[in-house]
């Protein structure tokens, strides 16, 4: 049975939805079957950015409203989503499809690095925020990315590490903490 | 049975401790009755910064290798723990002894905010950082101390917010992500 398969379904899930497609009136298994199969055949990642895209350029890119000037760099374009959540970036956004995992053998060049200078180049954006893991490899991929534009003139920025919203001090680790002490801001 | 009342000890685990203490040779219960009675009795709020301790200055008051250069400011005693074993602070630190919470009608005149200020007064440290939680009350006693330390001349400083350290962004609130946009720092 495919719907097994899914994420999150289990055994039992996936036979009450069995039942229900065989069951309800209002079931239709075929629109859903087709939009399934519309996934796979129309959505792709977007040829700029990396985003999920059913157009060559996703609507993000598209979106001219959107300034050139900030561009903020994710690993996955799934990180793009809770971003666009948040409502505060209005720049563009540059899924590299992974981080630089020598353990894994992932390496800058089975990243999409060379897009990213190719956009670097043509938008000349003032600032790259840096959206990475605060992980060894999200860090590895931090600096290796901030090597290469260190002479570009671009002002590259890093999203801040610290307590994560809502939080005490006693649920904090140390790392987390530390990081936190040198992060430290100027109030007001 | 008194043991049960601690914190983490079921009816199984004291059952279990009160068994050992009877039965076994190397228990002695004296010992520990004494260990528990001198806790009541000599640990109490170091008069300076509110932490644990057992002479009128705690440990880290009386240890002059400090630097009285940095205040930093905590809610609870047991937050100086946290950060003590970050290792990374080497100034010293004031416990509030709780955070402005007008539901549960706590100002700041229930606060060590008056023995804060004639510290900071007699010591004249050149940073005071506040250690707040990321949660309201936690903002709106950062508010309240900066707009005290406003004209003092001393820089006012937070802990940062953000990315908890390991984490990625698929995991972050989107509270915790906007902060840790807004708090972007330049890399290198």
């Amino acid at each position: 049975m495919q719907l097994k398969r899914m994420p999150g379904i289990g055994p039992r899930s996936a036979e009450r939805i069995a039942l229900w497609m065989v069951q309800s009136r209002d079931a239709r298994p075929g629109d859903i079957a087709l939009a399934l199969r519309n996934v796979t055949e129309q959505v792709q990642p977007c040829a700029q950015c990396g985003f999920f895209s059913t157009e060559p350029l996703c609507e993000i890119c598209a979106d001219e409203t959107r300034s050139p000037e900030i561009l903020c760099v994710v690993e996955q374009p799934t990180d793009i989503l809770p971003l666009e959540r948040t409502g505060v970036f209005r720049g563009r956004y540059h899924a590299l499809g992974g981080r630089i995992a020598p353990l894994d053998h992932i390496g800058p060049e089975d990243l999409r690095i060379d897009g990213l200078m190719e956009r670097i180049k043509s938008e000349s954006p003032s600032e790259v925020i840096l959206a990475l893991s605060s992980d060894v490899e999200g860090e590895a991929t931090a600096n290796y990315l901030a090597g290469l534009l260190k002479d570009s003139g671009i002002s590259v920025t890093r999203i801040a590490q610290g307590l994560p919203a809502g939080g005490g001090l006693e649920n904090a680790d140390e790392l987390t903490l530390s990081r936190a002490l040198s992060g430290r801001r100027q109030v007001g």
